[in-house]
């Protein structure tokens, strides 16, 4: 049976650790730690079922409101998202996922945290500095069910028209690990592969789809139970995996572990997000200044 | 481990069919099943870990809007709920859990749906035969986390005030079994008790605390993870209970098996209960013109 | 000073009932009355400040849920809508606003209900006869303030990609009048025009800009106050507009006048239009099989 | 014709400044502007049509998250807040009216915010230091329509179980002007008086009535539309009232005055009420370290 993760550094914790073509670092800043993962090679990827490219972890604070205890971490997640980026231009901002679902849904709400600048311009801006913003697009790109519209196609028509620099994708994440449900971000330059997410997409967001730099950010909010389920029955012994999927996936629906205050988790983790994106999108304004504006 | 359940009849699976003092039938109405076990002796009640009475299983349709179909099911919650009320009197109907946390908001979502008639009266409610309806109080109890008041104790002052005939409580339930998750709504005449839903109440809700009949209707929205677990591996073999509670339930975060779409399963739940009840209280009207007036 | 209307027919009614080029024709169906009003030329255009085409207004049911009752107004403005767009082809239904803005979230109210159906398509669609229904493709497209992106710009960038043979745009309307916020549907050929709207966009959306027919649907769920304050003004007396105006919008923030249960209107209207919409374009299907499907 | 308001300062304006039997002040606390006006004697009250007692009206920041810069008037208004209250003992706060109707959200939203307390006892509240907490019990009313159940009476059931030393009540207030909407906070010690709030209560919430001193507060969300109509009229000519009543109320519907992004005031002004009654009842605590608490 498959075990189910969006996140590389449970792909690594499965195939292994000493994986030739896969670099691996710790780093302390401001006391978070920062793990850095770069798949260089096909064959890595291959092994570790995740495309080449860079992959950072970050824990995220526990629950909690308190923004001036999170100022640190926050610049932390800003300075790595902007590591990614291109240094000036405009970036499109997309959530991806579906807002009636709350477990799909940190992709949507992330966006009404994300200061869109795009159409900011001419005298006033001018006057009260705004000019300087950089220029930022936000989509909630809603999913496929309810719209008739790949996520991927939405996006690319989206893109020929404003032409960014750079997308940066906000989606919720499938982990193997309860622990890490809210606990831990994932941002990477490898875009969204097919069957990702909580929702599942078809489509591949990539550079090589959207011909411009795709940034993916995102916080494991579910488990899947069949993973769980996996996971707990193989450390014990070989089982039939038919039968305990029927168990666990009745009829085919799709069964998912998230904790109880999952609203909560979706909500806050949302809210960090945007601000870290803020930060990183806009380097020459204070933090404060963005919270209020926002 | 413990399997924990809110379903009556999931505690007669794990307890045995055979156990005395329990009566157990299955009845067919217009092509719904209704499962009816009534627990008479204060032993049977100890094996199954639930108070005496009667508690009737009546399985949900499948998530749809369409209420047309869902008629015959609605007459026949709505008059096992009706055999187990007074015949006239005021009613209240209190509903329990977070509207916050999308598993723990059936309550409160039931009680938007149900008709409040106690403060129609005079002269306008007599030409319109509104006075000919059922006086009925609603009320969402809120959770003690949020109110800083039990549950129970929020009830009950309310009660000693509007003096009604009975109560009707709806909360969400935990089950042991996935495939019933928002498939099956109990309702039974023994009230609530300290533990039971998935909020955890820690007050008793009954007849004996209220003075009056307590009629509890619920839906399963969850299976704790503890017990999904203890579940799959007891299959195969004694394992260490807290090293599963650890890896389940880590640093002691409740998580819960859900099916991803538990938003919709919630407020769909929420629709046919509160017409049920609607159905139940005020029998001299028509369905469709309850619908209507909501 | 200027009332503000969306409603063609309060600009008639404003520039008065005979003007040259313009057809009015009031249609009895099933009981409910269909107002039909087409501005021929470009004088009358001017005179009415509207653009030339056909204006259909359909009074709304008072608020209820109750749909079997309003099936006939449902089917009426769905013939209507029928009749503005092509025999076949894809449609891309669009809604307009700001989902936070109560006033201004019909638009995305509205397409939650719209069945999308582009994406239907394959042997199991086949075998259950869904690849009989219409494509349809479903977008909310935000507002600038959020998005950075102009209304227009973001739709002509999906309509290059999905090519529809023609699209649907929801959005809230301003209308001089109290008594018809909420309680009536203009249908209309001409397409959204800067200004308009309770959001106030600023780019046209017309058979001109998109390629395609644009047929407009929205219901008043606003007064502006100041067009309020000048009509009760007017009536009376001239009167320095500039004072006026600083009364009923203090420091320039817009005063809007509604129903004190806005929120149940805009609800209540988007439900109504959302499945007027189903009905017009899967002219195959049953009503009853759609709420259904919904 | 009536002009409507539920600001004792309107009532002043409108009453005439110079009325025997009330005392109005003006101070300044870190340049923030309090206004205390004493009804002193029966006659005053019933020439300004408002019950004796205390009314203190401070300015709202306008529209911003920026907690850090409203501070100071957090700080002003959890003194005046707390210099009504008794110096120790329960108290429970209560918001009034309707959480599904947006301009008469403010007290149910306003709930969210408040800090429950009353449950917090035991070894663990000791040892964290949680047991100097003072005792907070919170409540969200719901309307009577919804309940059927009159919001005195409910408050009075739960006055008679859980005895408080005072009463909060919150709720959203009309105004005669448009430019105090969102931006006007009045606490009083008057309580509630029949015909106030947005949602026109029907019971007194009073000291007498409840046993408990009662303090109110409340922010104007609406005009009135009458209000706004007869004052536009009057200050021009004598009108024919029933003529404009009709004009502004067809069938008798309650049309109101709001700021069009109307959901975002409530949502900040309920957002600062919650913190400054936080901090009003809790004042061994940091504001800093309470916002990090919610």
């Amino acid at each position: 049976m498959e075990l189910r993760t969006d996140l590389a550094l449970e792909a690594r914790e499965l195939a292994g650790e000493n994986i030739h073509g896969v670099d691996y670092t710790v780093q302390q800043k401001d006391a978070i730690e920062i793990e850095k993962m770069v798949i260089k090679t096909e064959r890595a990827g291959q092994l570790l079922k995740k495309p080449k490219g860079t992959y950072i972890t970050i824990e995220l604070p526990p629950l909690t409101n308190d923004f001036q205890d999170t100022d640190k971490r926050l610049v932390a997640i800003g300075e790595e998202i902007r590591s990614l980026l291109p240094y000036n231009g405009l970036v499109l901002v997309a959530g991806l996922g579906n807002i009636d679902i709350t477990p799909d849904a940190l992709g949507p709400k992330t966006m009404s945290g994300v200061l869109a600048t795009r159409h900011i311009s001419g005298e006033i801006a001018k006057s009260t500095g705004l000019d300087k913003l950089r220029p930022v697009a936000v989509l909630k790109t809603g999913v496929t069910g309810q719209t008739g519209i790949e996520t991927g196609e939405h996006l690319l028509s989206v893109v020929k028209r404003i032409r960014p620099s750079a997308i940066i994708v906000v989606d919720a994440l499938a982990s193997r690990r309860l622990e890490r449900l809210g606990c831990t971000l994932q941002i990477s330059n490898t875009g969204i592969s097919p069957g990702a997410g909580v929702g599942n997409h078809r489509t591949k967001i990539t550079e090589e789809t959207m011909g411009v730099p795709v940034i993916a950010l995102g916080v494991p909010t579910v488990v899947d139970a069949v993973t769980l389920a996996s996971d707990l029955l193989s450390v014990e012994q070989e089982s039939d995996s038919v039968k305990i999927r029927e168990r666990v996936s009745p009829k085919g629906r799709m069964m998912v572990v998230t904790p109880k205050e999952i609203d909560l988790l979706v909500e806050r983790a949302a809210k960090l997000i945007s601000l870290s994106i803020n930060f990183a999108l806009q380097k020459d304004f204070d933090i404060a200044d963005l919270v209020a504006l926002l």
